[in-house]
């Protein structure tokens, strides 16, 4: 463990779990479902909710906040004037979302920073703890979309033109909840960045491990596919003379099952989105849009699945006689984080006496972003029975604490 | 060709075709679509436009117009105290339907009535046209469930409370638009029921024929089938881990055309609708909802096909681990029509030098459930490509107008 000696004179600061636990409970009144699980899809009125509890209590620890341009959220406690650390994650939510995934790390950093206020514990760099926009791209693509226009990988016009899935755009909705702040995204440029994270798969659980130190980020594909074919009448119609675009959709689903299952290793693939024109029992369908989620660690064979997916499409179009349209919704090439970043989680663990592996994510992270502008890494804690984007994601209560000491810690040191 | 003669002192009743066509044109601004093609789904706010303009053009001819208690209007032609000859069709569309589908049948009846006045002929039975209520069941299954009602096949209290795909029920979106009527559904019991209709198939263009005498109509199987499974992170979940409600559904349509294509002859198979749920890029699905639309000539035959899906959902749900319901929407045997009326079409097809010749329908039809109640048959005409529930639906002028005078002098005999 590491001592009060550590750090001078102060008490040594420790994590509250009640106090942690506390907030994720009050947090998560906001966009409640029936029945568990919560729905703040970004730049939502749920989103508008959870922003204003949190530069609240962002305020109420003395925290200096600043939305910026793509209504990012930085709370900043005083430090030298150098390059601060920063830490976070974001508050928005899946539509069927669970209550840890994005929030616990941002919840878990203010209480990072309740935690040295009440032991009177000043750091040399300052303290930056952000929540970014959009990080889960549901309704908005792509995910990531604060961090990315923070490192200056989409432009802000851009990302305020992009339509989301009920139509309105990112522009619209962040003026209609009011988080435009007037501040260009990317006005600090930390010395490192640390994430929390739920670890949202099955692999810490599976092996009794409390911490995960996260080497990198898959790479992610994510493609739109619109099939037109031809509305016809499901009584009439012969099998042979139909163009039908709800099969085609069913074929694609098949294959991306396949594609992924007969790839192996670290390849996924989901078909998770279908919405079918006209959409009715007795009208063979005139239209289907979908989309495919591919995920690989490795960029070369992502590529590859990207090659076997399209060659699928032209054979069905051909087959169908349907017209077969993609249109690219998000692609990130795998990030590795720096060694010495990795090295950070895992000699911080060992003192903490926490167990730790190292892991690559599956899933994408506002991290993957943020390593183009700074060291960056990230520590997960297990998820019960690997459950995320579900709304029974579940973390135990010791492992929140663990976590949360562990971006404690991780935070001191880099900002000694 | 019938001359004059045959009906005494009076003129010939003659079909004028510009005053048919410019009743369709009219009445098909209501709903019309950006691009072609009609959107009247029954109850809607179209649908009641239509009912609208329909009640008034019958009561323009001298028709006493009585609307039953499931919105069914009826137009009566005096005579004399005897069973009416009833003929019609249904005004509601599918979300992307036609111009023809239902409403020509109905139109042409109108014209036949005002032909009659024209030619100042009266007839010895009345005669009673008819738009049934939602004969498309696309809003709200099952299909023709106003004629269904008129027979005694359907609750009047069972049908109100049916609740359609907008969550809305029959009775109370009939209230909302004005139409249910006080008198009791079935209060006429025809002398016999003739439907004029277009084919919506390819079987009289591709055989230069103009006229179909329709022998019965396909039996259906309409099923709903709900699949869940478990939402999950698309990034991080292992594919052999999944329960994918998505997949499964994709499987389905995969099966139903296989089912359809294998067993050949008359079967046809159709996934016409899925809605997924939270239906994300990034989620793999927690619920789909799907139908299965079944049809063949042969009772055997399609009962057989409903057991090999059973037997396919059972296979599914076990191979997923995901937990499958089936509710069925509709059912209704094949229906052959009597050989006497099926006779009576060709004759007068012969005497008006049309090209004629018997076919089953492979849609359904209001006529199906007439003829539980009286003498019942069809006559088709045409359909463009074979296409129906299309908004490219289309019949030739020269087609539109030789059923009309199908259907005039069909119901003409029925009538003396």
């Amino acid at each position: 463990m590491i001592g009060a000696s550590a750090y001078g004179m102060t008490t040594s600061p420790r994590i509250d779990l009640d106090r942690l636990l506390g907030r994720l409970d009050a947090f998560n009144r906001i966009g409640a479902l029936p029945g568990g699980g919560n729905c703040r899809l970004a730049l939502s009125d749920e989103d508008r909710a959870g922003r204003d509890l949190l530069v609240r209590w962002m305020r109420d620890l003395g925290l200096t906040v600043t939305v910026d341009a793509i209504g990012n959220i930085i709370g900043v406690r005083g430090g030298e004037d150098v390059a601060p650390v920063m830490f976070g994650s974001h508050i928005d939510s899946v539509g069927t979302g669970g209550r840890y995934d994005g929030l616990y790390g941002v919840l878990a950093g203010l209480e990072t920073c309740e935690a040295l206020n009440d032991a009177g514990r000043a750091t040399r760099r300052p303290l930056a703890l952000v929540a970014f926009t959009n990080e889960e791209g549901s309704r908005f693509p792509p995910y990531a979309m604060g961090s990315l226009v923070y490192v200056g990988g989409l432009a802000l016009e851009e990302a305020y033109a992009i339509r989301g899935i009920d139509g309105a755009t990112v522009g619209e909705e962040l003026r209609r909840i009011g988080y435009v702040g007037t501040v260009r995204p990317g006005f600090l440029t930390p010395h490192a960045y640390v994430e929390l994270h739920i670890e949202q798969g099955p692999i810490l659980e599976s092996e009794g491990v409390v911490i995960g130190a996260v080497e990198g980020i898959t790479g992610l594909s994510w493609t739109e596919v619109a099939i037109t074919g031809r509305a016809a009448h499901a009584g009439t119609t012969p099998m042979h003379l139909r163009r039908d675009a709800a099969w085609a959709a069913g074929e694609i689903a098949v294959f991306v099952r396949r594609l992924a299952q007969g790839m192996g290793g670290h390849q996924k693939g989901t078909v998770g989105r279908i919405e079918l024109y006209p959409n009715l029992v007795n009208v063979v369908a005139e239209r289907a849009v979908l989309t495919v989620d591919l995920r690989n660690t490795d960029e070369t064979l992502l590529q590859d699945a990207k090659r076997q997916l399209a060659g699928f499409l032209d054979r069905l179009a051909a087959q169908e006689q349907v017209a077969i349209a993609t249109r690219s919704l998000a692609r990130f090439a795998p990030v590795s984080f720096p060694t010495e970043m990795v090295s950070l989680i895992e000699t911080t663990a060992r003192e903490l006496a926490f167990s730790c592996r190292r892991l690559p994510s599956g899933a994408g992270h506002d991290a993957q972003m943020m390593a183009r502008l700074c060291p960056a890494t990230m520590i997960f804690v297990p998820s019960v029975g690997g459950l995320s984007h579900n709304v029974r994601e579940h973390t135990e209560p010791a492992h929140l604490e663990a976590g949360a000491a562990m971006l404690l810690h991780s935070v001191l040191r880099l900002a000694e």
